[in-house]
């Protein structure tokens, strides 16, 4: 989920409870608060402890919430984690730490100080291309036998990579395996993985949803179908700004065009242009994404 | 300066007031606290805040103090400058947001929200092996402009960029270009550089003093002299772990060698093992660094 | 197909012949000769002309064969190309030119004018691993365009990347968008690529025919069937060894144990030590592949 | 030395001439041919033979030529040294193979079999941005030991490894260390390197010379004065073009300036458009390096 922001330091309460509305609605099996799209690295901690309050008692437990914790400082990450326990939080979810790049056993040893301090699960989360470290084969080998690990969201967009995820958990069939780029997500759940963490479903969430019971179901050719609408949507959607910052502008002008919330973005991104609002929205009128 | 702890969260307060000492004893310009050495992002804000405070008050005005805002939250770092403001900090630091990779046209305007909110002249920090992004040359030619931006301090190694600074700088007289690694402090201000910023100054100050005073003196030999001295302990201290934290590790544990002040690290990091620690300490006695 | 040496210079005809007759038998639509797995840029000119002379001699039309002219040197890759038309190659086959790394204009230029000097089709082979180059998406809607552009094959494992290639390609029924890694193929036919060149291929041919027709065929069952022994075989084989070799090694080291050609491997590399090949075989029989 | 060209693999035989008398005009104290800046990979293993017998012949034991025998395949390495070998070439220079990238122990046993194929001694070139693999500081105390191996030329750029070289140097003083990028001879010779390989000294080669000899003499007043021109050239005249191009464009294009050769590029490149050409003329003359 995005972070709907009204301002520097200031949520879009309203948007917010209009947006999680929105995506509940679309029948989505849990909502993840805090990762790349909801800009948490961007966010002040009073803000990303206040956005864990209103999402917890907005949902009120119709799904599960997970909320990142990614963060360079470990006790900041443990501050978050206990707050988030105690509004609701099913599950905790972290990258690698992202300024030092650790090795693999500095790594290991890092959740080995983690997993005693934390309240609730935890579920790793794979982003190299902002963290600059991977978790390492070996290194999910290990989490797989971890108690307090519950599985691995990788936004690697490298399959070869998934297919040994899918391999390594295995050993542990309550163990999940989700994949972040939803132009992913089908090939990935047919074959073994269990999901997708979407951002396309903060504005669209029907279609993710389909698209995953679709895969699930092994049903093909409907699959296929509901597949090249979610191709056409990332490249139509997330390709009008450059940058990294693209993909989440996108989401966020989406839900703005959409009236859902606003698209006040946290620095050192700034929401889309006039120009590239209106290429947006003529992109998304083409796709029939707007009324 | 590195940051001395005793433990998660915990100052190493006695250690801390002694390596002051010890530092400004040797005859340093500045105090640059909460860099990468500083393991800053690893630190808690309240941490970072407490060392603000006890650092100037140790100094209390003997030389200048620079803190780093580093950060990926903009909230964040306006806070912690206001705070440093606050404390009589002389200058603020900064590198570039280090989650999200920025564009130079958006790094450009995240400078330029940063500047109106800070209390305090800043200096750049060029840092891309941590932050993925460097500032560019162009970027760099923007910054030379800003009257609040006085200078910066490039840790790429990498000379040809740093030629092309001091050429950038030429632009503005009073503007500092600084490098980080110390093994290249000498050929810089030789050739047109400000001075260094270098870690070695923790434990053995008086010999980055006295090589940038050689250098700026134009004296020749006794350059290359300590010129040795200084490669030669960054060969021996810095290269006993593996990994981006051997030079942090190696810097605290001269320090806790000689008796300054503990050498635990911030996780993601650990100390050096005792095999570590008795391997620097062999070295560092071969080099005459210890009695 | 990989390039049965016996020796610094000298090809294993025997093994050759015994080779391609192999894989022929497992019903392969082609055959790829002087690729990565080729070891192409590192053999001399004069054994790639015999390679070529034997392959089609030996094949003699019972499949089309395509050759790799890749090279940094423009004159040479025409060379080569006339040699392929004159002994019955079928089309060739480019990477980006790998020595000096191209921007895409550049890339497109140099296509420019390779295009009217080759006697034969050409097909586009991504491989950034090795030439540190992509054909960048605008890249190949331009490549998609030339009638003497047949196709693409992608090796670099990102999927985000295939998905459009493969809606690039759409623009043109008869284009082909190949992909290199064996672990990708299912899902990559299954979604609409046209198959795989895939290096287990030379030693298990009909497992990837197999592969190919169930997911072209949509039988779900057996394409997951299939594919899991894939996957496994790719864990077992091509990771033996460390460094960029260790696949080329696993499918020589498969072919020697098998008696079909010599594992002999040109400079940089050399074919497994004792060591390896014991455990390489272990594995194998681990798996069925050797009797 | 660039390579100068009239056509795809037609050298600019006058133009070569006149190169060579330039450069040997400027006091040189030897040539090195087939590098980077002379486009070997680009060019057809005719033409590098033919390029080595003209330049032996033109230069008649005036200075001692190096040659570049850098390739893809070592049967090739083999055969261009032995050609050299018979033409008067003094010593032969390699980066590593650069389509496959070598782990550190596969490149020491690649050079353990080059070396005794060789007819003459070698001097490593250190070219990661190029051929993707440096020859790491091990590799490089290796190869110190080596009676066969003279010395390295590095241009990474990185002043870090640059001082480890010097160091590791210090074992066999007849062991040279030369640096690849102008910008940084003056520091490199100050603090220990043994000279550079500067494509500067294509069309203004006494200015390198002189640098080299003011930073050797430590005629420190004069070093810095004519590292400010060779700065500023480097600043004007290699970044006219964008693109890893734009460095061997400008030497050619000054070269043609000059009236002494050919501008031709091979493959991948092309040589400046007008519009490049005359903002190079422009910046030429504002720095007076043209009448």
């Amino acid at each position: 989920m995005i972070t709907p922001l009204r301002g520097r330091d200031e949520l879009d309460v309203a948007g917010l409870e209009r947006l999680i509305e929105h995506i509940l609605a679309g029948g989505v099996a849990g909502l993840f608060i805090l990762g790349t799209s909801g800009e948490a690295p961007s966010l002040s901690y009073r803000l990303r402890r206040e956005l864990i309050e209103r999402v917890c008692r907005q949902v009120n437990g119709r799904v599960p919430v997970l909320a990142g914790i990614t963060d360079t400082s470990f006790v900041e990450m443990i501050g978050l984690s206990r707050h988030a326990a105690g509004q609701g939080v099913s599950a905790l979810v972290t990258a690698t730490p992202y300024y030092f790049p650790s090795g693999q056993p500095e790594l290991i040893e890092h959740l080995e100080h983690l997993l005693p301090e934390l309240p609730l699960p935890l579920m790793l989360y794979n982003m190299p291309s902002m963290t600059k470290v991977s978790f390492a084969r070996d290194t999910v080998r290990w989490a797989v036998q971890q108690p307090g690990i519950i599985g691995i969201k990788d936004s690697s967009g490298d399959m070869l990579y998934f297919h040994d995820l899918i391999d390594i958990a295995r050993a542990r069939p309550d163990w999940a395996v989700f994949v972040g780029p939803e132009e992913l997500m089908a090939e990935v759940v047919l074959l073994g993985g269990h999901g997708g963490v979407n951002g396309g479903a903060n504005f669209k969430p029907r279609l993710y949803v389909d698209l995953y019971e679709a895969a699930a179901a092994r049903d093909l050719e409907r699959m296929l179908e509901l597949n090249r609408q979610v191709q056409a949507i990332a490249r139509a959607v997330y390709r009008v700004g450059r940058h990294a910052s693209a993909v989440i502008k996108g989401m966020k002008g989406m839900l703005s065009l959409m009236g859902i919330c606003d698209d006040y973005m946290a620095e050192p991104f700034h929401r889309f242009r006039p120009a590239e609002r209106q290429e947006l929205e003529r992109r998304a009128r083409g796709l029939g994404l707007l009324p």
